[in-house]
């Protein structure tokens, strides 16, 4: 049921992504700057953008390209982000870096860039309004890039506290989110207390959703489409490890590169049995709680049972 | 005068850079993204949205955000742009990518391309300008991007028509100078006449500057602060070196990226004896003529008039 309703969305959203970035001239640039987009993904920012304007009794069609801009900026932050973490794959494909080279990679990043903020300009509604969502996603971008650098940064740093790793993940992640989910409520001219409204429930389901992402790593097994335990190996400071930290429990293969299977189970091993796991996961369960917490001051409708079930599927999906 | 006159807005400019772009958390990613725009520039761009300004008549500091946005966009693709062409060294300083690295480079351009979009919205005009303004500004950035691209891939093809090149450097340098004059003109909602007189004023003379930059490459000696001859050296096929291969002159140290002083020499004598330079100086000269007779559809104005000396500046400058 969820996923037909999510795949009635994304059909919709896949014909206007391909209206608003249509293959041009100088080619290989257009390419570059549709590889991503076009290996997939699951929409998921702006099926939420589309429920958002459901769930507030509004007609979506006015605020498509705000949608696609969303899904555009997010694919923008992925080629960039491939590029400084030196990622070889995405999404099954060779990523743009490494199937073009730098520096069309770079020049791919900011034409989507640049291409999502005149499709926002498209939105079917008052100016005023366009104008204040343009700003809204302009600020979410600069936090996008604030995000990345802090974790980037805290590779290098040798203490990282749980509080600075939220700041980190809702910047990096959470923030995108939050703007899918009200950005059509201040196309729509909404009150700011509908606006907030829907931006914590975005903000609060993004940071569960990467706290998920982080335990998945850990105990996702082989569905999660990279290697186990990576983020360990590559000695990302996620909420788990800092919280084992604090326990005392030290794990040997963390910011080692590579280990072997035995020393993988053995570090997992440690992770849950000191209950590191479980902490992380009853994090991410009370942020979604108070997500949904938020989205109960809305009116009852099919869309927010939908936005209530993505949202439970955030951190409950195994890959 | 001209510099008198210049100078009493840049300063306006950078007051206002520096209200905009203020340092904030992390630190060493604003450090970043602030150390080219602090390093100086001429702030030409802006001045030329001022005083585009004041040609139509209107108040200049209404549409401020709009002549700061325009610089940071700049300054963003200068970034970028840097880290394409592995440049160590502009305005005196490290680029970016040297003095931080790669990924702090691609995150600084980022945060300053997002932040011009925030600026943007500050204008105090209606929001339906302040929406086409922002359309305009995201369309010419593309552009940018397209034109950077161009400019890569020449290196790699062998035949180069003048018309390409052309079309190259109007997307690469002219179409950002074309919105630093015509953008003004959208925000304050003046007639599509008017705005495409101030765009094509500001197309032509960004053309006519780009192919006086090239010319100064080879005749412009020591006070470029570049090395002399670097585009010939690097195998840029600019118009004197497509000018010249259709006179069926070959210059031996084209691409070499290294040659003695003698060798050098031989092939500016070369390229000025064959009319090469003539030829690019007497394009430029027309890319002006054209872009002032735009101009002189506009009242007569000081404004006017500073705008006129300035496009003159732009073929004359010896550096």
């Amino acid at each position: 049921m969820l996923k037909d309703e999510i795949a009635k969305r994304s059909t919709i959203i896949e014909d206007e992504i391909n209206r608003y970035l249509k293959p041009n001239e100088p080619g290989e640039l257009y390419k570059a700057a549709r590889h991503l987009i076009s290996a997939g993904g699951k929409r998921l920012r702006p099926v939420l953008s589309l429920l958002s304007a459901e769930a507030i009794g509004e007609d979506v069609n006015r605020i498509l390209p705000a949608a696609v801009a969303i899904e555009i900026i997010h694919n923008f932050t992925l080629i960039h982000d491939d590029i400084m973490d030196k990622d070889a794959l995405r999404r099954g494909v060779p990523t743009v870096h490494v199937r073009w080279d730098e520096p069309t990679a770079i020049l791919a990043g900011d034409t989507l860039f640049a291409k999502a903020f005149e499709i926002l300009t498209e939105c079917n509604v008052d100016a005023e309004n366009v104008v204040r969502a343009s700003r809204v996603l302009a600020d979410v971008c600069v936090k996008i890039c604030e995000g990345q650098y802090l974790d980037m940064s805290f590779e290098r740093k040798s203490e990282i506290s749980e509080k600075e790793y939220i700041d980190m993940i809702q910047k990096k992640t959470a923030v995108l989110i939050a703007a899918s989910c009200s950005l059509p409520a201040i196309l729509f001219g909404k009150d700011e207390k509908i606006v907030k409204t829907l931006w914590n429930f975005g903000l609060l389901s993004g940071t569960a959703f990467q706290i998920h992402d982080d335990v998945l790593d850990i105990i996702g097994g082989d569905k999660i489409g990279k290697d186990w335990c990576s983020d360990i190996l590559e000695g990302k400071k996620t909420l788990i490890i800092i919280n084992a930290k604090k326990r005392g429990v030290e794990i040997e293969i963390f910011g080692k590169g590579s280990a072997e299977e035995r020393e993988k189970k053995n570090a997992v091993e440690k992770l849950i049995s000191c209950g590191a796991i479980d902490y992380a996961k009853s994090m991410a369960y009370d942020y979604l709680k108070e997500a949904k917490s938020n989205l109960y001051t809305l009116e009852k409708t099919q869309a927010r049972d939908l936005l209530e079930e993505i949202a439970d599927y955030l951190i409950s999906r195994d890959y």
